[in-house]
């Protein structure tokens, strides 16, 4: 796998899994919808059913922006399988014109969200590495 | 979702995603196979190609015990999505007995163990809590 593979993979998947830190230092983490944009990851608190604690991602990005998003592909043929993750500094989108731009990138990325726009906030991860791997090697 | 319904649909997955904390305080994140054993989580570094961050996971565990493992169920149809997680205390298994043990278990869980047993060191994660998500709620 190249960056560019890499880059296209993590782009067109659906679900990704977002790894913070809890206040306490212990690691959390969770599936989220999420779309790619130039070196930036937003994803959306939308309008599927939390509990309390699944913001806790937010309250973990305000203590400490430390975060990590993983795209992975599972296959019962395990010459199929690869992962990429991109780790950087998350934070969540306080300035409108940003949000409105990563929620009408979230919007054409998921016919889900044309009927239901996500109503909660939204964060942005400032890609500062990529990793990948494949079975095939790279 | 319940308590016996989030175990049975952790046990049957395939794949997890494994979060611990790098020595430098960053979430680190990567898919696995595992077994679920009682209140056990056991995970082997298996013949799958690595490259030598790989084993990053191992390193992050002798540092710091603290881990979360993630099973999630992705779906086009977001009515069907759920995910069960389980957080405690990870650390590199060295006794030889329950290494064979967890040996045993993931070799019983993936046809794939059969042909090439795991080479690499066994971890274990002790779950200390459950916490789980489904669309239809719980």
């Amino acid at each position: 796998m190249d960056q560019p593979t890499a880059r296209r993979l993590l782009a067109g998947a659906p679900f990704a899994v977002l790894a913070t830190i809890t206040p306490e230092g212990d690691p959390h983490v969770v599936p989220c919808c999420f779309v790619l944009h130039g070196d930036s990851i937003y994803s959306a608190v939308d309008a599927k059913p939390k509990s309390t604690l699944a913001l806790r991602r937010l309250d973990n990005l305000r203590a400490n922006p430390a975060a990590s998003l993983l795209v992975h592909h599972d296959d019962e043929d395990w010459s199929r399988l690869w992962w990429v993750r991109v780790d950087g500094a998350g934070r969540i989108v306080d300035e409108e014109g940003e949000r409105g731009q990563a929620l009408e990138l979230l919007v054409a990325k998921y016919p889900q969200y044309r009927i239901s726009q996500p109503p909660g906030e939204v964060m942005v991860l400032e890609i500062q590495g990529w990793r990948w791997w494949s079975q095939g090697g790279g």
